[in-house]
């Protein structure tokens, strides 16, 4: 069917002045005057809807049309006509209206607004929502920027594996995949289960982090990203947190701390530049009903240099305001949203990098620092989120690396690919994970991870 | 660390003759003729090496660069010098030459040439050969390629879940995931499992398509596609399955099977244009020491419309050549690999789109042709794999889809959100799956789909 989009009829207006076009779409209001009515049809690509005149002069099926519910499918055909001080540009004079598929009065999205709880319970009819039109829409450019940022760049996309038979970095709890028969879990003599009748042969979970693989792809082609599906066993019920949500992971090699924040600064720049190029409806509508700020703040973001502060420093400038925090800070304590919040919002009022933490905090990877007790590890923080982005340069001494980990008691064995990186042709090398989703609330304005995931999969929730 | 990358060097070498530059890399041979020798560099940016010349003379710890082992990794430093009529264009003096991490003798990438299966058995090492420098880039390149496809063209990129519910179109057997100890399964009264103790109160199970969930975002975007990881718990050990791959399966509405199609032919050839412009010293290896004929049977593709041929058509002109077939085809039955490549291969010479198959042999949710035997589906084959892509039109009547369910003895309950998408505005749709391994096999010749995924997950095979 040769049909033209509203995104096409908005973009290039000009040329479709008086020209007669059909589009298909669905229907957001219908209201009818007696002999001519308006219908307000969104076909998805465009956030803003066109209105179609319909009249009862040119019409046969004008009564029927009057009757069309809100959320019906349509085609209509007709001419663009220029309305030039009206409320829209330019509106359709239509020539036919045809029902595709008809919307009984029972439709969930009758009316204008619905809270965003309500709207979870229909996960597969919220996206026809302006909000949601707008999230996903957003969402989708977003992944598309950072596509395009790394490749610019000559990075090297890598799937690092779902479906892992270690624990990686011993990040969270896990969820296992088996294809064992859970009413009927075949065991060994001793009792415990008998994993060689398991798909894999033995017990495997869904990753916490492809870092550890996407390491091994940075030592041969040099600057690698990883773009792909994360998952977390939390039992944690905040607006924050999902068992199921996508990361992206830069690794580069002979690069340290300050190329990884160099690259995250630059990253999350372009994120935001791609953003407010291709979706300004999208942002603006945000900006007006869901976070005021919200412009003035990634314009800012765009137009300042990242903050940097040690986290030795970042502790003396927080205890300082210790009376103000739920969780006093102390050297060597592990920063909670409230502190990261203040550092970025409070103190230096733009986002900040925080360095060098504890190496007992952080984890066994990262390059330990001159000082014995600190290791080359970064934190991006952002106004409204926190932490964004975690990185670090990595340990690449197989010395120091095996110690850290006889130290903490890791087996060896289970990591002999990851040793081997230093074993040869060790090179310094860095990285950093961004969580997918804090960068879509970031960038939208949204309060809650459940409202910028499509289908979202959260503890005692996965529904369709 | 201001480091210049070899692919600069190779794509703007102009620019570089007679210039002092630093490269970070790691040493494919080293040849010392007593005063002077020669280190090929790989950094992993560019297919080609780079060739280092270092002299005694010029260097004090040239007795310590003489014995650098193959895979150190080196920060070398020297003029670029135009090498006309030599095999490479071009040659760096070096003025220094850093040991970043030596390598030793036990490395296993040592010799020139490895066999595929050993090569398997090092996965984390051998994106270091060429064979793999070459696969990984381009299956890279490929995926961006793909998004750059739908994008450009203002599709919306849909995540649609990976851990699901329901078994969503019963393709195929699938692995369940859960937080339930399997030592020590918790157990209702009645000796079944007691999911309320598992992480999301129910059974839940790891994807086979994302199909139903993108289509719901289809009747709000008009167009969307996915692209994500999908797993099939298949205990089929062949060259063309895997456990774990990934899959773009877009979804277009007021959309048949038509259009389907036309999208699918140009989204293969913008691929495969893509592919032949950004990596044309991968496409020539793999042209040369991979698989003769690829260069040819590409651009063959690129300037040839697809073929085009119903079931019925198919299955006439097949059973003339019976004879030369294991499994013997008749009207009903479903195509095999060896059907599929005879099609492609001996008859039409191309890529060929094979339609309206008999509706016992296909989904539930297919469109129902007139004839009431067979749904407007469509399978895509290609010349040396056969199925590289399969869709159809949907069926957007909400009688005949339920009809069609009962039929299967389908749960409707189980699907009221699809059904929804058939009472509430209903617009016929289509869409397809393209599996992502297929393509890159497809587009570098490899044959073995172990061979194009970073760390592959079969029957009995989790490694890394």
């Amino acid at each position: 069917m040769e049909l033209t989009s509203v995104r096409q009829l908005f973009r290039e207006k000009e040329q479709f002045a008086g020209q007669k076009v059909t589009v298909g779409g669905w229907v957001r209001s219908n209201r009818d005057s007696k002999n001519f009515g308006f219908l307000v049809v969104n076909d998805g690509t465009f956030f803003e809807p066109l209105q179609v005149v319909y009249a009862a002069d040119k019409l046969d099926n004008y009564t029927d049309i009057a009757k069309i519910g809100v959320g019906a499918a349509v085609i209509v055909t007709g001419t663009i006509v220029e309305t030039p001080g009206a409320k829209q540009l330019f509106e359709m004079q239509a020539d036919e209206v045809v029902v595709e598929g008809a919307c009984g009065p029972d439709y969930p999205l009758q009316k204008k607004r619905h809270s965003f709880e309500y709207l979870r319970t229909i996960a597969h009819l919220r996206p026809r929502t302006n909000t949601f039109q707008a999230v996903f829409r957003v969402r989708s450019l977003i992944a598309y920027a950072i596509h395009q940022f790394f490749q610019e760049r000559d990075f090297v996309y890598v799937h690092t594996p779902l479906i892992t038979g270690s624990d990686c970095e011993g990040a969270g709890e896990m969820f296992q995949v088996t294809t064992l028969d859970l009413n009927n879990v075949p065991k060994n003599e001793d009792g415990t289960v008998d994993y060689t009748q398991d798909f894999f042969c033995k017990p495997t979970n869904l990753t916490v982090s492809g870092q550890l693989n996407g390491e091994t792809y940075a030592m041969a082609f040099k600057n690698i990203y990883t773009f792909g599906p994360t998952f977390r066993a939390e039992n944690s019920n905040t607006t924050r947190h999902a068992a199921e949500f996508w990361m992206i992971e830069p690794e580069i090699a002979f690069a340290d701390l300050k190329d990884d924040m160099v690259l995250a600064e630059s990253m999350l720049k372009y994120i935001i530049r791609y953003v407010l190029e291709h979706a300004p409806e999208e942002m603006n509508f945000f900006n007006s009903f869901v976070d005021k700020g919200l412009l003035e703040r990634l314009n800012h973001v765009l137009n300042s240099d990242f903050g940097h502060v040690t986290y030795t420093e970042a502790i003396k400038i927080l205890e300082e305001h210790n009376d103000e925090f739920d969780y006093k800070v102390y050297w060597g304590c592990d920063l909670q949203t409230e502190h990261e919040r203040y550092l970025t919002e409070k103190v230096f009022k733009r986002p900040v990098f925080v360095t060098d933490y504890p190496k007992e905090i952080k984890a066994f990877y990262m390059k330990l620092n001159e000082d014995g007790k600190t290791v080359a590890a970064m934190d991006c923080l952002v106004p409204g989120i926190g932490e964004i982005i975690g990185g670090s340069q990595r340990e690449d001494s197989l010395e120091l690396l095996e110690q850290r980990m006889d130290e903490l008691g890791l087996n060896k064995e289970d990591y002999g690919f990851y040793l081997d990186l230093r074993k040869y042709g060790s090179a310094s090398h860095a990285g950093f994970g961004l969580g997918f989703e804090r960068c879509v609330m970031y960038l939208t304005g949204m309060g809650n991870i459940r409202d910028v995931i499509p289908f979202p999969r959260t503890v005692k929730n996965c529904e369709l």
